[in-house]
């Protein structure tokens, strides 16, 4: 296994997995390039659509959110899940929706900051026409950044 | 003060000053809007040549680092600074150098991923002849995210 590829399993599961051990901090100044970070496929368990997640960087012991690239084609999105120290969004690009359960969805498009807030059943994605693209900000707490259920509904979706 | 002044003046207080306070976990989801954080000029004792910051976060109990977007004009850099739990640096657009105190300059660009010890003495910025802009996620410990130094000379820059 070749250092990208361990890079990217250990970013890989500190994003999609319930379980993610805080990497190590670095001790010295540490450059990776994309490169270094293999995109990958957005399990069908976790997301409708076609849906690419990109590392960026792993939670450590000093800086306890990971952080990854996600992008999603029009009509792709989350399934419902929670986070249990929240999530930031950076939305990058495109135009998107995000819910939480029980309040509107709101359209959010690129420049856009969303603040999750702990153990909240939400969701976000693509809007129906429009691809968009976020990076993605979740500690990771006692090894959990995500939990996950079940899938949104078209119902919901195009609610 | 409007509510866009409060969130950019609380958010710029985490970025850019020593002391800063963890802003409250949110308790619903929220969306700014990059107008609701109004950019600021990054001040001349901690930069050289013109640099922007558009605050995108604060730090908050759950989540430790603050984020901005940083934008630097050929030539730009910061002052020699530290970070109490380091810094990471998301490169979004142009060519840019980092260094840390004692090791070899290095060339940064789109897509890159920095990542900055704790307590390491270091500096980035654009290129000399490139624009650079990055996310900047930084930890705040004990109310402070930085603590700068002296500016980086123009030999120790072009170097």
């Amino acid at each position: 296994m070749n250092s990208t590829m361990n890079l990217t399993s250990t970013l890989t599961a500190s994003l999609l997995a319930a379980s993610a051990a805080f990497a190590e901090a670095p001790r010295t100044t540490e450059v990776s390039s994309s490169g270094d970070r293999a995109s990958v496929a957005g399990p069908a368990s976790s997301f409708v659509g076609t849906v690419t997640v990109t590392p960026l960087f792993a939670a450590t012991e000093l800086s306890n959110p990971s952080g990854a690239v996600v992008e999603f084609t029009p009509g792709a999105r989350t399934a419902w899940h929670t986070h249990p120290a929240g999530q930031t969004l950076v939305i990058l690009s495109g135009v998107g929706w995000v819910q939480q359960e029980g309040a509107e969805k709101l359209e959010v498009k690129a420049g856009d900051v969303v603040r999750f807030p702990p153990n909240v059943r939400h969701w976000h994605g693509a809007s129906a026409t429009n691809s968009m693209s976020h990076i993605a900000i979740t500690p990771v707490v006692d090894g959990s950044g995500v939990d996950w259920l079940e899938q949104v509904t078209d119902e919901t979706y195009g609610g």
